[in-house]
């Protein structure tokens, strides 16, 4: 156990916990930290869920390969090396699990995490919603080059206004938001109560359909990558408003009852029964990668058609990307709420989402990484020295 | 429709739901009627949860009869003749599915219930839970006749301290609890409250492990059936404490991964990770019945031992079960968390929860019947005289 790691063996452990290791949501404890590393495995045990059901059929199993990866050291871009241990340890890393060639060649959980224990996405489930929105248009049940607005009459007036979905997919709309996280009273903090994900003022609900429409525009759409949450609430809505269902039944109906999942997907809600982010199980989110390694077939059984995957395989605009304010990442871009690292010629799709949550695909190395952390920060940004390094170290082992 | 019953399809539709058509858990909204309707095919959205995980396999498909049972008319024992449509909406039924010989022969979902949607099973959970009791019993992790404070010395003092566990199982523990439901203030809102089953003061928050101390004896054990709520809380903690395992693990290890559901068993949480009642789907309740008419198999593999069925199926004590205050229940008994209705020299267990949940189950004649309602009123006394006649009538067609 590195220095700083705090086990959490004891929280909500025994009938009753004891007072001391009681986790809640309402009194905002489940964020403290090291508080957050039992919460983010247990969140429907904390908050309301909807679930995108698995289907009656047997799960798929991941076969293992016999040749396991070697826990190697990694080393970091500053000369640190870590053992893998330390590696798992600095990173806060709850779950890690690596398929080559389809076949499990890693597989770890450490405290909180097991193979049947959901663990939150964060906003690793924006890359599932942009999947959704990308099956949508194939469909020709959403149009992207629409205006946001021919489906959210909501949302005249707002930075939504003239921006198409194509932008909101793509994370390009320009739009001002006081993201002052030291003022409890910024629009930030009014956003994020008003998405159920912390406590709200029971008496004084804000819902996104109040604040979103609030939210100005600032600058240009579509000439700047600018990682902006209200976004997935608007694409949210849009998904809703179209099919007249919700996330979990287009979830359950497109994607989790194709792909041989063990649990269901679960959704966190918001005070009026949105779907916001959601939980899945490390395995479950490994077969959701292994879509996109797989040319969209589970077995024999074409579950995401291939213009969709060939959609979100081919990348974003990288000029575009490096108009934003994400230094760290170079050669990257974004579409489809997938992130991309362009590595030695390939594009590689990425879902992040805070402390830690982590989805890579390398379609041509036929390679996906599925990673849960419970990090006591929630950047990526500060995750990244780490993450990558341990990427390649893997890439390279499996070469 | 029937006079008063109110369609509920416009609740919590659309993105957002109008605002009169929202219903939330802590303003106490869900449990107003007729939203109730919507809250109890709902209530995972509404609360947090903790799965029994159906397992990874295939669910075991229900077969479909070719003789489907005739919707005839009900006779009431005042001479009231309904059709079956009136009795179904009279009644507040949301679902009603019914087994003959293993197959189903009538399948049935109204309003908000349908054949995905796990339904509130209220007190039926109780018999879920006796039936876990029971085989631990059979596995000797528990012994029914140790007193229940040889598990749990937090009971010393209170109404628990001289009684058995077996005598917690049958409801024949004497305790005093004000239960004037008419005065907020009363022992039973506490009760209530602590459960976490309505809202609770977040900032004054009671706990069952605070509550149940505190309820002292009155009378003597094991003399009157006497159906208090506390027991069934009483004996889930013993069955936590001798387990050192949550009754969701339990019930999925022990039961709901063998029986070929579709879905997970869900219980909803105390304030400190506690369950207390649960929801599941109408087929998956069928499949739980199913276990009793196939001497505890499901195809070839035994789930529940012999004895621990031969247990249940034995029935209680009617003589004690007259003792107690159940006037409109004629030959009935109460054992194991189960109660049984005895017709005809048949002895049919019957797991009953408010509101209209029920489960019954007549070994000889090869029948499961499952019910999910959401009557206006919650005492199970209401619904009688429409149930038996049902169930008398569907048992004489069947026959």
């Amino acid at each position: 156990m590195s220095p700083g790691e705090i086990t959490t063996d004891s929280w909500m452990t025994g009938h009753p916990p004891a007072p001391d290791k009681v986790i809640r949501f309402g009194d905002g404890s489940f964020y403290q930290w090291p508080q957050l590393r039992w919460s983010f495995n247990h969140m429907e045990q904390l908050v309301p869920t909807k679930a995108a059901w698995r289907g009656p059929g047997a799960s798929r199993p991941l076969e293992r390969d016999g040749a396991r990866l070697v826990e190697s050291d990694i080393t970091l871009a500053d000369g640190t090396r870590l053992s893998w241990e330390e590696m798992l340890s600095t990173s806060h890393t709850d779950a890690l699990a690596i398929l080559h060639h389809g076949k499990l060649v890693y597989e770890k959980y450490r405290g909180e995490a097991g193979p049947h224990t959901p663990h939150t996405l964060m906003s690793c489930n924006k890359s599932l919603v942009g999947t959704i929105a990308e099956l949508l248009i194939e469909q020709e049940v959403l149009d992207a080059n629409a205006l946001v607005t021919s489906v959210l009459g909501e949302l005249q007036g707002s930075a939504w206004a003239d921006a198409t979905i194509r932008q909101v997919m793509d994370m390009v709309v320009g739009m001002s938001l006081d993201e002052n996280y030291l003022d409890p009273t910024s629009d930030v903090w009014t956003f994020i109560r008003s998405t159920g994900m912390i406590p709200a003022d029971q008496d004084n609900l804000i819902t996104l359909a109040d604040f979103l429409p609030t939210i100005a525009k600032e600058g240009q759409h579509g000439q700047v990558f600018a990682y902006r949450e209200p976004n997935i609430f608007v694409l949210g809505w849009i998904l809703r408003r179209v099919t007249g269902r919700g996330l979990n039944d287009l979830a359950s109906d497109l994607i989790w009852q194709h792909i041989g999942a063990e649990h269901d997907y679960l959704f966190m809600v918001d005070s009026v029964g949105g779907e916001t982010t959601a939980s899945a199980t490390l395995r479950d989110f490994l077969r959701f990668g292994l879509l996109f390694t797989n040319q969209g077939r589970v077995g024999t059984k074409q579950v995401l058609p291939t213009r969709v995957v060939e959609s979100i395989l081919a990348g974003g605009d990288q000029e575009v990307f490096a108009q934003g304010d994400y230094g760290n990442l170079h050669d990257w871009s974004y579409r489809s709420q997938w992130w991309y690292r362009h590595v030695a010629g390939r594009c590689c799709p990425v879902a992040r989402g805070a402390h830690g949550q982590t989805l890579y695909i390398d379609p041509e190395r036929d390679l996906v990484i599925a990673r849960f952390g419970s990090s006591p920060e929630a950047p990526s940004s500060l995750l990244d020295p780490i993450i990558w390094p341990l990427v390649d170290t893997i890439t390279e082992q499996l070469a």
